[in-house]
């Protein structure tokens, strides 16, 4: 597996409030709380105008446009249960928006990303900060001693140290992200938090998204590594 | 227009050696020279294994694996022209990768890439560095005095000051960037670089990529904004 001790060094705490640092950010680039916890925006494509307003690129103005405007035949088989889900207004299951971005950003009083899996391509690349990414390779076969492949790294500046600035997640995985301290060495457990762009290709819907379910990880990973990565999963 | 001043901060020297600091970062990343100026590498995609070598995301190898394995049918008219165009062994102009990502590095003695053209939309994410983005919108009607929008923007970390952390822009624009020194008031003018992520959807071919020729300004912007241009033109 590897040698990343998979611990967090930063505690939920859904009634405290950010730094003031942190929270520029936060209102910097209107970002709001986001389900898989963590805080998140929906980027503006268009550089351009609508009628009389010019439009700047990563300018916020509403939901629909916040989508590249081309679509592509949806690459997914159909799935029944996706009726289910919630639906943005005027979405046609046979096609997806081409892309979308978002802004995303762990903070030290939301300081983790449950795991949850796309069926699209998520390209990652970070701003600022350091973590740690957990993927589960549920979309491939068994290991040779049971249970999904499981990866660990380490997102941050630190190209040196082998630390990610950029890092592709494939459709079909299972990923959970944590926040670690700024300073890899030193003895001050503190962070401006981690703040990163996620663009999803073919572009995200609910449909395509669900989360590992609680009590879910002994079958995909076994009882010990279950164990270990139980306070990812998002609790039912 | 704007008040940002469209003049070199640093100038580009093809003898100079860059300094230690940004020769880790090349080396790091394994960066390659770009034809537009700058450096950059095309990043690999995949999360997964080819036999039994494990794959980490954003690990180089090779330049088939570096391209999103979905395809998608391409949304671009055929360009008789583009026969022309060296092209990927492989390439079939019906269809398109659904992204492709990269690295791009602007550097002291590397400072500026060039006007030049996609057909599809990039997203542009920032890792370190400050620099000027300028947009030609080629693709919209004249200005009511005549000539094409221009928009120029300051890409960098301080979102506080409106610096831009995420740009997209839609195919069909001209775009040229320069990089700024690291601390906007400071008096002493060092860079480490500009260091960005760019995933182009769909991904990028050649054959939808195009400079702005050398005395094309002109016809664009008119005389008077050609001349403030022109030192971002590639030569011929």
């Amino acid at each position: 597996m590897s040698s990343i001790e998979l611990k967090p060094s930063f505690t939920p705490s859904s009634g405290a409030s950010e730094s003031p640092d942190t929270d520029a950010v936060i209102k910097a680039l209107s970002l709001i709380p986001h389900i898989e916890g963590g805080y998140f925006v929906e980027t503006d494509a268009r550089v351009g105008s609508v009628g009389d307003i010019p439009i700047h690129a990563s300018f916020t103005f509403n939901l629909v446009l916040f989508r590249d405007p081309l679509l592509i035949p949806s690459p997914f088989p159909e799935d029944p249960a996706s009726a289910l889900m919630p639906q943005r207004p005027g979405f046609n299951s046979a096609y997806r928006n081409a892309s979308t971005s978002i802004f995303y950003y762990l903070t030290p009083i939301s300081p983790q990303g449950n795991f949850h899996r796309n069926r699209g391509r998520t390209v990652h690349t970070l701003h600022r900060g350091r973590g740690v990414y957990v993927l589960i390779h549920a979309d491939e076969p068994d290991l040779p001693g049971g249970g999904k492949r499981i990866e660990t790294f380490v997102v941050g500046s630190n190209v040196a140290k082998g630390e990610k600035l950029q890092w592709i997640v494939e459709g079909g995985k299972f990923k959970a992200s944590f926040l670690l301290p700024d300073d890899a060495a030193g003895t001050e457990k503190t962070s401006g938090g981690l703040l990163i762009s996620e663009t999803v290709v073919p572009g995200f819907e609910y449909c395509d998204h669900d989360f590992l379910p609680a009590g879910g990880l002994p079958a995909l990973v076994g009882k010990e590594k279950a164990e270990e990565l139980a306070w990812l999963v998002r609790k039912a």
